[in-house]
């Protein structure tokens, strides 16, 4: 890694992304806190470009490269969110972009990834290696390879999430005692983290994984780096990265306080309540963090909790399925 | 009526509901706006305690109650958006209240209401008449009646969100040409034109209402409140009052600049687009004012249109039936 990202790189990405990005609302509920008993500030980042908080990683990472990069193109590797965000990047910039994806990546994912105008080269996720696919396109054609999390100007961009989270909360005259994050790679939680913890040196991150893929949870634990035993099987899309990250597990073991795991139907239960009461349309791994906190795998009494809604790109029959269990 | 609302008891008002009521956000969508080439400012009133703008006109009407009138109650009748935001507005004041609801109102409404903590009773909208229930028990009980939009401090109240809405447009650089709001008995219509022209007297305010309940673009065209001629058969439950209120047509008939009359299958799109791109869950008479501007009912090329999202209380069954539509 060519830096280490810190508070001052997120403060300065605001200034770079924010007539792109947008500053996505800081959401307060009265039923949820009195349900709670606490203030909940949820960060509605299914609310972002592309309809995730990938777009500002992406972008960020894009706004930096030289005339002659942009020229040579980018490629990304990613199950939906984080190519989305690369491809709509890449069109604002004017940038080529080849996403490979995973062939059992949701369709709305793959469908907007085309729309932007990315080629889209799709791989089978059990038996094919996406980083060596992505790696032999981008020697092939000069390209810079974007990584979903592992790249220290993605994680500022990811941390400009945070940083806005904070700003918001204060101006709402509210200061979190601890912020909730989902959590793949790392990136999110490792930008939030040097973010938050930038303003507030007092308030704890936790990660937010699904049951079955909660490396992050384990391998802060453990104090290594931990592989999940599977590669599929969760309903959260989005948070199936094999282990923590290279770049982003070094800085996770000193910013993050835990990791706590939700199951599929405690994240089915919060995707059913942010549509009947909050009105937001999350995804699965977008509502993972919500799924910890409702369903009481943190202290929330008397607390106030940050929690980002990381986003909203489900398919509408997984979604109609998911509401016809209320 | 007691006095004719104007810009002032809307700036008054704002100030007096503030800790209670959301300032809900003007979002605004990269996507949405290179599509209709124009600057699209969607105030997302779905996200608004209980799930509509009916909050706002609600809470202040009761919260101007003097004590000696809180101990005896409150009476409304609604399909529903009204009905929950009487029912919380009471709860949080410590009214009683009673709603009078038609029995086929969408159940996620009726239990909302009870859950609030109100009685509810229930009519048959085709044989029974709501207004004659709700005055029979306001007389039993000494309560007062609160109506859905016949009422000058309900109007006030409604008008806060056009005020919000023109006030945040600004901060976000923007001027709207036009705003676009649905339109059932006229209260939101006759609030939010008479707050956003006290800021802007070249705004111009129209009203969206569904297919064969265009009462009040009809009235405005003749000059005289004309009638619906069905009570039932629209997908927007919220949208269905029979004619232009006495109180509010007086004001729109001078205020608003036309109306639009929307099909099912163009709210239907509408709530399909809101929760593909803008990960907002919006009811059919919530996606209204927005379905006129998709369909392209009205000029956005090159204009700033402000828009209100009015609510989003929607039973999962016919939201889980509208997505099967993608």
């Amino acid at each position: 890694m060519s830096f280490v990202p810190s508070f001052s790189d997120i403060e300065s990405a605001v200034d770079i992304i924010k007539d792109v990005v947008i500053e996505t609302p800081l959401v307060e509920s009265a039923e949820l806190n009195a349900r709670m008993g606490g203030r909940i500030l949820l960060k509605a980042e299914n609310l972002q470009r592309t309809g995730s908080f990938k777009f500002r990683g992406a972008y960020y990472r894009l706004a930096l490269m030289t005339a002659a990069e942009r020229a040579a193109g980018v490629v990304a590797c990613s199950s939906g969110n984080h190519a989305q965000g690369v491809a709509a990047a890449a069109a604002i910039l004017g940038i080529p972009a080849v996403i490979v994806m995973p062939a059992d990546a949701p369709r709305i994912k793959i469908d907007n990834t085309r729309a932007y105008g990315a080629e889209v080269v799709t791989f089978d996720r059990l038996t094919e290696n996406r980083e060596e696919i992505a790696g032999r396109i981008a020697a092939e054609r000069g390209s810079l390879f974007v990584p979903p999390y592992d790249d220290p100007h993605v994680i500022v961009g990811q941390g400009t999430a945070g940083l806005e989270l904070m700003r918001q909360a204060a101006a709402q005259n509210a200061s979190p005692d601890s912020i909730l994050v989902c959590c793949s790679g790392g990136g999110l939680a490792a930008g939030t983290a040097l973010a938050a913890q930038g303003i507030d040196p007092d308030v704890s991150i936790y990660v937010a994984e699904p049951q079955g893929f909660d490396d992050t949870g384990r391998s802060l634990r453990a104090g290594e780096r931990l592989r999940n035993p599977a590669l599929g099987g969760s309903i959260c899309d989005a948070l199936m990265a094999p282990m923590p990250g290279a770049v982003t597990f070094p800085i996770n073991r000193h910013v993050i306080a835990g990791g706590v795991a939700v199951s599929d139907d405690e994240v089915r239960t919060a995707m059913r309540y942010a549509f009947g009461t909050l009105k937001l349309v999350l995804e699965p791994g977008g509502a993972a963090a919500f799924a910890a906190v409702l369903a009481g795998r943190v202290e929330t009494r008397d607390r106030t909790i940050g929690v980002v809604l990381s986003g909203g790109n489900v398919d509408p029959g997984l979604y109609a399925a998911i509401l016809a269990g209320m």
